[in-house]
């Protein structure tokens, strides 16, 4: 490290994600300083083109990449510039400069990082790529971390979120896969040129890096099997639903006594698998275990800040490895910052409410006037028809967002009414919308 | 460490997640050397009560668990006895021996960890305990470390099996709380006294955790307003399923300006959630940062071996972090051992195929006909109506495993009959059941 108690990484790349990873280390000071136990500073910013609307604080900014790999200032060089040619030459002289290496660029990991992986390991250097793979999806970390007393067997995953995005549409509206491919362009998911998404390349790469990591096998760029999904119908989709299934664009890996399989293709999947219902531009991988069993993630696979969350992850990590250990807690025990709690009685949700009362004329304008009056806004009222011979009918409502104190005044004023019985249930309703 | 090339550890309590350490660790040798980039090796098993049917191979046992904290060859102490007491003091005194402490207890954690991680973080030594919270999901070191980048701003999780299970049978089959509860303790799900699982303890003392990395406070284990789920009967889940909505006993925790609020209590989630399609004894835990945005994580929250595994992972970073960093592969490159790729021919699955067809008798016959000369057998066979006019039908099957190369070849075959159609469909099916 360049300084004992600081970080210096240099940026190549100021594409979306590179950006977003400027962003977060300019603006999250002193989040990523207690997090990675010493502070992170921008020191230099490698931009091919010059673009006079971006600022980089105090970093040196150079056209040519190769001199951030060069500046003895730089301990971590982050790469982002894609591609696998300057990509591969840019990252090699980083390493044999003795910095470490953080990349989202799953092509040329699949392709070169056998190679640049020894390279790393031989200089003593560390290499991470946790968004090479299913964007903010910690899966390469869950892989070679938290699943390292296990024996691998299976992984499955949706791993391409344009390809995901079209099957989508194509199976919820019928959609035909020209006139998707055509929006999903539009709204910038697919790339100009989508052959790498629809053809299962993309998915190749990715799936080729998840293999190595759950198996031990080096990475094999050409072992998957591929097929896209051009030639799938809405027909098609149809008829698997209409059996119970659903249509995914998985890349799935298999260890065996004979060998591993890895393929790219369209594959129908039964409804209940949580991977079913993972939809438009999502992400999702399936692992099993022998130990574990099977753990499902499920996240946004791509988009900037998605994708910086974990180029960053990878930068503190590093950061945390060269200071000893990280932090049981995150940041060390002395900087945890005690918050207010908010009691019961203030939080606010949406509530289910259940009572049972007299069927009678008024009964229902009654409740509805004691809500009212605590200002709380009812979204639904249901009146249950009443059971043969009772004379007692059951009531659901769910109201709009109140406090609970409020919810338990308005309770007890409606148990006064008469024709209420005093038995109900109350319950919280969250659709964790943001 | 002991010994510059080997890491020790000592495991207190010897139940079912004790013992199922104790397996991983003696049986997966190779793999977990590689992995932690040193041998890890069972030194001394704290047995509290004599167990004549287990082996521990050649390591020590005591009687007197905090003989194994006093140990001066153990490096590691893995507590698993529960509790908060012994536990207590047994990692204090780990901790005063220079000893790295894992755990799976989250009571303990919960209410005794700020002391007891500070107490660590002083003596230079890790305590880790990914265990404790929602067992083989990685969700501690997922908020500790790939959301690092992060400001987490709310979680939400299924973090109590035991409840998750009671509620999956009432609202799926219709039946009473009382009755699941007995099943439940029936099938070893339930403790004998399950008021803890019952009353959100249990889920409170996980929330307390997962709100201290999330963020950044000190656990606090007044904190969570809880409500169990005694009181739930089958009729609410019932009207909350009509009115598209899914009841579940969650932990939420939430930070605002305002401060944090912490709560577990049954809630009603929108069918589409996928915390809502979480059954049986799954766990799961929603995490939304302001870079990843949301993450959900499904997998076992129970059961030894799930529960040995995330506790022999913290076992493994602790020797990666002693030993520097761990390998970006998860083994070292020259670890990495080649194995033979099935080629796609070989590849068994079960197969999707569309095809149209005149609508002629003895069409369905000639093409199974075909199909099992070549040992490929039918699932089912679906054929539709023809379109109004058409003269050719679409027939939809799904066979039983087949290999690629024998549908290949019946593919073939069954184009050559002449009343088939030659565009046809080839997908695979995946059920993903192990």
């Amino acid at each position: 490290m360049s300084d004992d108690k600081l970080l210096n990484i240099g940026v190549c790349g100021v594409g979306t994600v590179g950006l977003a990873v400027i962003d977060i280390v300019n603006s999250q000071t002193a989040m990523l300083a207690d997090r990675a136990t010493c502070p992170v500073q921008l020191t230099h910013v490698g931009a091919r083109r010059e673009h006079v609307d971006h600022h980089y604080g105090d970093a040196l900014v150079s056209r040519d990449v190769m001199d951030v790999a060069r500046d003895p200032n730089v301990d971590v060089l982050v790469e982002l510039i894609g591609g696998t040619t300057v990509a591969y030459d840019l990252i090699k002289l980083a390493i044999a400069e003795g910095k470490h290496v953080v990349t989202a660029n799953k092509a040329l990991i699949a392709e070169h990082g056998n190679e640049l992986i020894a390279l790393a390991e031989t200089a003593g250097v560390q290499i991470r790529f946790e968004a090479a793979v299913a964007g903010g999806i910690p899966i390469i970390k869950v892989l070679r971390e938290s699943l390292a007393a296990n024996q691998i067997t299976e992984l499955a995953g949706i791993i391409n979120g344009t390809g995901n995005f079209i099957l989508t549409e194509m199976s919820t509206k019928g959609r035909a896969f020209d006139e998707v491919l055509a929006e999903a362009q539009a709204l910038g998911y697919a790339e100009a040129d989508p052959t790498f998404d629809i053809d299962g390349t993309d998915a190749a790469h990715k799936l080729v890096i998840l293999s190595s990591l759950a198996f031990g096998i080096p990475l094999s760029i050409d072992a998957p099997v591929k097929q896209g999904i051009n030639e799938l119908t809405p027909a098609d989709l149809e008829y698997a639903a209409a059996l119970g299934y659903r249509v995914k664009h998985l890349g799935i890996a298999r260890v065996s006594e004979a060998g591993v399989e890895m393929r790219v293709h369209p594959t129908l999947i039964p409804d209940n698998k949580q991977l079913a219902s993972v939809d438009g531009v999502l992400n999702a991988v399936m692992v099993s275990g022998d130990a574990v069993g099977e753990l499902v993630l499920v996240g946004p696979g791509a988009g900037g800040a998605a994708t910086a969350s974990s180029v960053c992850a990878d930068v503190v990590d590093i950061a945390r490895n060269m200071m000893g250990s990280g932090p049981a807690l995150g940041v060390p025990a002395t900087q945890l910052v005690a918050k207010p709690f908010i009691p019961a009685g203030d939080i606010a949700s949406e509530w289910y409410v259940r009572l049972t009362a007299a069927d009678r004329p008024g009964v229902m304008s009654d409740i509805t006037h004691v809500l009212a009056s605590h200002e709380i806004s009812i979204e639904s009222l249901v009146q249950k028809p009443p059971a043969t011979g009772a004379d007692e009918v059951p009531i659901i409502l769910l109201t709009h967002l109140a406090s609970e104190s409020a919810m338990k005044v308005a309770m007890k004023e409606i148990m006064l009414l008469e024709e209420v019985h005093s038995e109900y249930a109350l319950l919280r309703v969250e659709a964790f919308e943001h």
